[in-house]
């Protein structure tokens, strides 16, 4: 029988990837989403899509209300996604649209399910090199929720048997997890990585998400097949 | 002006006495409720009246389908609350209305909060003497979240600010708990503590909560306040 594995899936790049990397492991993989107040729910479809297309066991959406907290871009429509940011800026600093405590949430919601599914490996996108610099995507992060997800669950006391967070992409830039992905055949034109689409979905191509993606098309020599607005 | 500290309110005996330690240490509190697919809601009402008796300065119940992942009798109607335990079974293994990861998840929303509301504390009401014997009650859980915490969040990484979790009962006895919430005026009528209450909203007076409950007012002499079933 195939080893069980949850799978945080937004319906980005980066976690079509790690779902394309889990299956390649041998995984079968429940994937689990969350609608929690983002503006760019097209990210949701998104996951729906790949999910059915790359056969996830499961996929389970919930709901929670994470705009109810406020103090994010990507949560609250009175604050602005932050367009054509160069280089420098990218890199220092964190940015308005990190969402407080995001993904200790989802990793919560990940082990609750990992536990009842008796599964002990949880996949998390995460990338810690081109990204945007949330205190919650660094390694030191993951291995302290690690560690602590030893001690919460039942499983992980009673049967020993350790939890992992995989996070396979932390140390790749986005041009490498790019190309890892092809070779694995995912299709990322079904993805959509834009903190801010137009009404019509189509990517701003300008926030940091898009800019970090196109940098790693590029980088690729390749045209994103994402759909940008003109 | 007063620090803030953020506090998970379940409508129970022990974070009624954790809400009037942190308001007795000068703490100006926000108490934070979930509703999770509970079978016993009545202790959201308690929740509510504990945090408007005591001025909670806000009061927020979240919803969360923790039910949907399955797993215990307090979220799952179709398995049997335990009775009449005997207390040398209380003692060993973690039983069936353990809900996977359930303080996990809560502490992370307690930390989005607080992220938000720039708070550092966050108080929870865990007990690891006279407790059911979950996993996530225990100090060696709690040190690790707090762990965590600091390395998940933006003011940890940026401000530098710890972020202290307070478990003010953890190494007290269930009739401690109580001695101390009453020198501190706490209403013990306005808890509820029973996992499995009949539809009236009254304790059944034997599941593991009411009993550890009721050896603690004994212990101290008392009657216990609340309404059990005949």
């Amino acid at each position: 029988m195939a080893k069980k594995a949850v799978l945080l899936l937004s319906g980005g790049l980066d976690s079509a990837t790690a779902l394309a990397i889990a299956q390649s492991q041998g995984f079968e993989v429940y994937a689990l989403s969350f609608a929690y107040g983002q503006r760019h729910k097209r990210e949701l479809m998104a996951a729906q899509h790949i999910a059915a297309e790359y056969g996830a066991k499961e996929h389970r959406v919930f709901t929670i209300d994470l705009a109810g907290f406020g103090g994010s871009a990507l949560t609250d429509n009175a604050l602005n996604v932050p367009k054509d940011r160069l280089d420098e800026d990218l890199a220092r600093g964190i940015p308005i649209t990190y969402v407080p405590a995001r993904n200790t949430i989802f990793l919560s919601f990940a082990l609750a399910w990992a536990e009842v599914l008796q599964a002990y490996d949880i996949f998390i996108g995460v990338n810690a090199l081109d990204y945007s610099g949330y205190p919650d995507c660094r390694a030191e992060f993951i291995k302290a929720f690690e560690t602590m997800a030893n001690l919460a669950t039942a499983h992980g006391v009673e049967n020993k048997q350790r939890i992992t967070i995989h996070t396979p992409l932390i140390d790749l830039t986005k041009a490498e997890i790019i190309k890892k992905g092809l070779s694995l055949g995912v299709d990322y034109g079904l993805t959509t990585s834009c903190y801010d689409p137009d009404p019509q979905g189509r990517a701003c191509g300008h926030c940091d998400s898009c800019q970090l993606r196109l940098k790693g098309f590029r980088e690729n020599g390749m045209v994103d097949p994402a759909e940008y607005a003109a």
